[in-house]
């Protein structure tokens, strides 16, 4: 059975005069861009351009919502009712929709940004705003949530299709979530690390936790971090050796 | 042969705490609402409302993008280029869209607020940018303009379905143009002045100027301003005696 | 013995070409004004004009910082550290300084907003990063706080003076805390019960609460809702109701 | 004679997430640093930071007030009128001088920025504004402007200390104006002839035309650039230079 996985990475995310990401070089490598809508980041110009790099470069385009602070670049937790989220994230989508019609171009996922992708992981009427808001807008959408997590349950429940993200550079704890970023633990650096843990995660649907043991985890998507120094070649690296494994490195669409 | 007018006002202009006009009361008398997109305007929750009142008094619905200044309410000039102002109308329309396809309703029409409106009156560049952005999102859209200005000559040429704006309760100077605000006879506060004005608007083609003379008027919708203190009032009587004098009072779309 | 009490209220809450609030009609009755800063409401414009009428009233002034956050009027709890905290005061009592410096005017008292205001309540470290800025900045400011409050405390352990404020139309429960706003017993509608509340404050040094029992609260200063319909004769009613009783309705600088 | 130049760059630009400038590195080789103050850059924390590593440099501190405009850098032109400007400045200077404040330093000068630096220079009435709130604020603050601007005429005539910026990687014009940064011939990109360009101004206070004439500048501050990709090695190198050609480089306070 031929394996497949995609590759989704955070872009869009300058804003004005501030420049962050190395999206063009990134675009070379990935399957999937998840594109920042103008409320964490992001802006028209920004939007209008990282859609047409990821058309040029043939990535599928998804809609990166996140909350409205362009200041905390959305990783702050802020006290929004679930409404508020479903609101927000049809403002969000509709507008990155309209770029995508515009250029010609289909949309194919949605994937939360920093304390909503979290919030939305682990807090069951924020996953149900977010899913219901994907599928008010468009039923068609793929939702990209973290393996495991309430968002992929309540985007199930609606009938739509999701994809399980997974982390190839990061460890797992015991009961299948990401070591924090504080630990001394919680990066994997080295490429070839990585590739093992994704290849066991497709073959034998689990990934070895840093306790020792293993635990059950579904792959369909692996999270690209944009913003690594070493993030572009991390990449490179990362597909070319997923690819010589024999794993079709494609978008969900594909 | 009958006369048909639309009557056209700006709504869903709150901001979180702050709430600025009667939308409720005014959705009773237009025909047609002009729904703020969050950018000198609004915000989710309020776009989210206003298309449901909109829906629930049979209004029809328009983007109304405007420079996105929310501290100066779209009304200061900006210098933006023609691209930037073509990016930010895409932004705005879609993310109305977005909420015109969750609530189950149609978006009818397009007309910019403040600085945005004022500048492609005049300016040929601006106004290519505004109609464009119109057409690549949706060519069936209704572009709204200053009758007799640049937008609605770049609307034409496109092959969009322009509305020519008039004012009921302004004069005209001599070519054609609003007598600027500042001025003491700027204003026709007179109800049946108002009324007269429009008529002649629909049976004669022309609008008496303030020098005794007139000057030639395509009137397809008058814009109602819902600011001020009598604005409720005002469009009730303005409606009624319109109908009394058998113009039909009907969106662009009916 | 003569009592005092000091009646403030936030003021300078308006936006750009938004409007909140009965400021003018409302600095003939108060003592002391909080005036926004231009984080969670207030701009450059109207923190000038606010200044200058509270200067014309003769009522003490003072820095309202809150969240950053318009949008949401400085409500929402954010996610936000002590060191942010800190700094955000800091720059928001500095441009509030400014304007009083070019008005010829000095500042008396920091009161924070909304979600700052709670949480400084209930939370040391973040009491401790509020009182720190206003000590750094000027250790003659008067810091005031919920009674019996984290700031309050805070404030005093660094050496500021404060300022205990209580409510006149709001109930209390058995602990000393505020009945909830969505309760049906919280707020005090009457006039006179809401006097007799202040003068048992200040005679007895006790608040009646919910339960029939009564409870230690030290009265400095009451809080002036500026927002409701019937703010202002509510407040014109209490001022002269307290005087007839005696108390002296004054600033705490006074 | 001993000939002295002040070396001034514009600092704390970053914001929020996004990262902008080499302040650290620039702040070894100039003596006077202008800190944005969270209107068209910078917040409360950068300015935080930003003031306490000009501090640990020993470089004088000055306010960079601007448009209120993060998405726009404060670059675009904004219709904003002298009073709005006057109101901007108090705001943004106040805010800058509170983190002096608690960091114990002195604010030395104020230079305003991109399009308001640019309008003070050619408009008269935004000069007057400009220089009025830095004198209402406090009248020892030293104003910096373009040379030869309607800027620097304001603050003499209140009596202000004022500093004449030159370009030492800029070409002139006939008039004394700048070579548009359009055209080929605007940058000087030879540290050789920039020192050569800088040392004629303090010797002759003349500089060198593009037409081959020469025209009269007054030079107390030379404008650093810290955007570009050779900004620090530029510095170090027209630093080191000016010093082994005897010119002293200090700050205006010295």
């Amino acid at each position: 059975m031929v394996q497949r996985i995609d590759l989704n990475c955070d872009m869009g995310e300058s804003f004005g005069a501030y420049t962050i990401g190395s999206d063009e070089k990134l675009l070379e490598s990935v399957t999937s861009a998840n594109i920042a809508c103008g409320a964490h980041a992001g802006d028209p110009t920004v939007m209008d351009r990282t859609i047409r790099l990821a058309k040029e470069h043939n990535v599928s385009i998804g809609a990166h919502p996140g909350f409205p602070d362009i200041a905390g670049f959305g990783r702050r937790m802020i006290d929004f009712s679930p409404d508020e989220i479903y609101r927000m994230i049809v403002h969000q989508i509709g507008s990155l929709q309209a770029f995508c019609k515009v250029h010609g171009v289909q949309m194919q996922h949605v994937k939360p940004h920093g304390a909503m992708y979290n919030l939305a992981a682990r807090n069951r009427d924020a996953a149900d705003a977010v899913a219901r808001a994907v599928y008010d807008i468009n039923a068609e959408l793929v939702l990209f949530g973290l393996a495991g997590s309430e968002l992929l349950t309540a985007g199930r429940e609606l009938g739509l299709t999701v994809a399980s993200e997974v982390f190839a550079d990061r460890t797992y704890q015991a009961d299948g979530s990401l070591t924090p970023r504080g630990r001394v633990d919680a990066m994997i650096n080295d490429v070839d690390f990585a590739v093992q843990q994704v290849e066991r995660m497709l073959n034998e649907g689990v990934v070895r936790t840093v306790n020792g043991g293993s635990v059950d985890i579904e792959a369909d998507t692996i999270c690209i971090h944009g913003d690594g120094k070493h993030a572009v070649s991390f990449v490179e690296k990362l597909r070319a050796m997923l690819e010589r494994a024999g794993i079709v490195v494609s978008s969900m669409g594909d």
